[in-house]
């Protein structure tokens, strides 16, 4: 961005910073009193509103030399508007704290916003936000939704014979990030612009609810663990068919970085697609694809077998 | 805390540590889906909901060792629903994010949960929230709340003739910051008490927006300069009783420290009392004492005079 190039964040009060800031965001369609008060006002137009909070922290969650502050941005607004639709709902907001060390470029900040109204589009509203000054990069999100009149789509509604579909992507920011971590990103471009842009299928939400899911999440933490979460909300088991979870960009990429392609589709996590199940029978809904089924039991299988993998997925206390 | 003393958090996975903080916190009365799914709902009776986010960054807003876990988690809550009260709302929940660096103990972290709820108190409920590693302790809530049917009281309704009415401390944190930083608490255990855990008059909120006011505010930078808000959002002059600001408390340990006490009182933040402008004539409501009126101009002014004070309030990136 040009303009106030080089200008630092120490070189605004915070109120001109906000002047800053604050015109890039969506003021959002469900937005009755937007920023500038001591709080917002959405329209919760059924009664109830959906929440949902995240943290992303430098180095922790993202690096800033890996991308750009617009693919923070819209990072940090994807992950939690994903959230949103994991119980069926229709994402209508958000709010956004941000902590800034001094010497951050003003233009980075202003990136940012740019990147968080992309993830919002065109109806999602910033309706408000928090900045302060600390020693490391973090942003907290808190998302805000609709149920349009249905009911939640929990974790724990799935039923043996159930079929499981995924909408989204699957693997693709374990593999980007693989990349980036082997400063190898020319050979995975498609899975390094997925880790860093993440582009949950939102609608899939509301339509999982419509057509009936009878349990539902977003995949944050790698697809074998994420099931294992619906599987033990439920009381069932889940087995998962190997042939459908490795598509042509993390084929691809895997082969060319010398890595396993199946271990990125079952483990990798950040893509933030929606894991469903349905009842059998049920016409799948926008981008769902049946991936699996629910059994009796209480493990989550691939191809009939035992779980494959050690070490599922993401802590973020233990190395 | 007495049992695990000495755990760090770097000692349990985050789903343990979870397991240990989650049963500590308020579910709350609006509540309808609580933490442990991919987002909570909370019920929004008016079909609207009021939202706000703010920051506590360690070192920034507060220092470990100057008080406990408790007070942080404390302020953390009430901070928030105060700006949910400002509004004319009447809080129902909030979420937590929570940064922890890995040698924090297990005991703060449970004793954080611990200031949560006691800044909830019965109703309000704790429905979600995030937690991470991370090199400084950091907090991030974000708070609802319900109107009732009401109009949001904003900042931009003030009147000439209106009066200026304020509920809640006055420069009790200011005066308690400055013993706790020149290390002679012993001199205002109250201020400190109040720096520590500010005690908002919550439920005046909805009273402010009850009888009718015209303009509210929380104080959280200083009576002048979030006076000068209203006068700013408003169009209008506001005008200060100085008689009626400095109370007992403040007087007396202003006395012991050797410091202004209408300074304090003009230019303390962190209380969270409430500033509201009602109609001439209006019986205030719950905790409201009258402390000025509403003029035409633009400043804000004490005893007619001109501003007393120069470098009003708080700024976070500059020192």
């Amino acid at each position: 961005m040009g303009g106030a190039s080089g200008q630092r964040v120490s070189d605004l009060d915070e109120t001109e910073l906000i002047a800053r800031f604050a015109p890039l965001l969506p003021f959002g369609a469900a937005t009755q009193v937007g920023p500038g008060d001591d709080a917002a006002v959405i329209a919760a137009p059924d009664g109830r509103v959906v929440v949902t909070t995240d943290l992303l922290v430098e180095d922790h969650h993202f690096r800033r030399h890996w991308g750009s502050a617009e693919d923070v941005g819209h990072r940090a607004a994807a992950q939690n508007l994903a959230d949103v639709a994991a119980m069926g709902g229709t994402p209508t907001g958000l709010v956004v704290g941000l902590v800034l060390p001094p010497d951050t470029e003003v233009d980075w900040v202003l990136g940012f916003a740019a990147g968080l109204a992309a993830g919002c589009g065109e109806r999602i509203g910033v309706v408000g936000g928090d900045l302060s000054a600390g020693e490391r990069l973090m942003v907290a999100v808190t998302a805000f939704g609709d149920l349009g009149g249905r009911e939640p789509v929990l974790r724990s509604g799935a039923r043996p014979g159930d079929v499981v579909a995924h909408s989204g992507r699957l693997g693709w920011a374990a593999t980007g990030y693989a990349a980036l971590e082997a400063d190898r990103t020319a050979e995975a471009n498609d899975a390094v612009a997925a880790f860093l842009r993440p582009d949950p299928p939102l609608a899939d939400g509301s339509a999982a609810a419509g057509a009936g899911a009878t349990s539902l999440l977003d995949v944050s933490d790698g697809l074998l663990r994420d099931a294992g979460r619906i599987a033990a909300a439920s009381g069932v088991a889940i087995d998962l068919d190997s042939t459908t979870l490795v598509d042509d960009v993390v084929a691809a990429a895997a082969a060319a970085l010398d890595l396993d392609p199946l271990t990125l589709a079952l483990t990798g996590g950040e893509d933030h697609g929606l894991l469903a199940t349905f009842p059998p029978g049920t016409d799948l809904p926008g981008g769902y694809r049946s991936i699996g089924r629910v059994l009796a039991g209480t493990r989550v299988t691939v191809d009939d077998g035992a779980p494959p993998v050690q070490g599922l997925g993401w802590d973020h206390f233990r190395a």
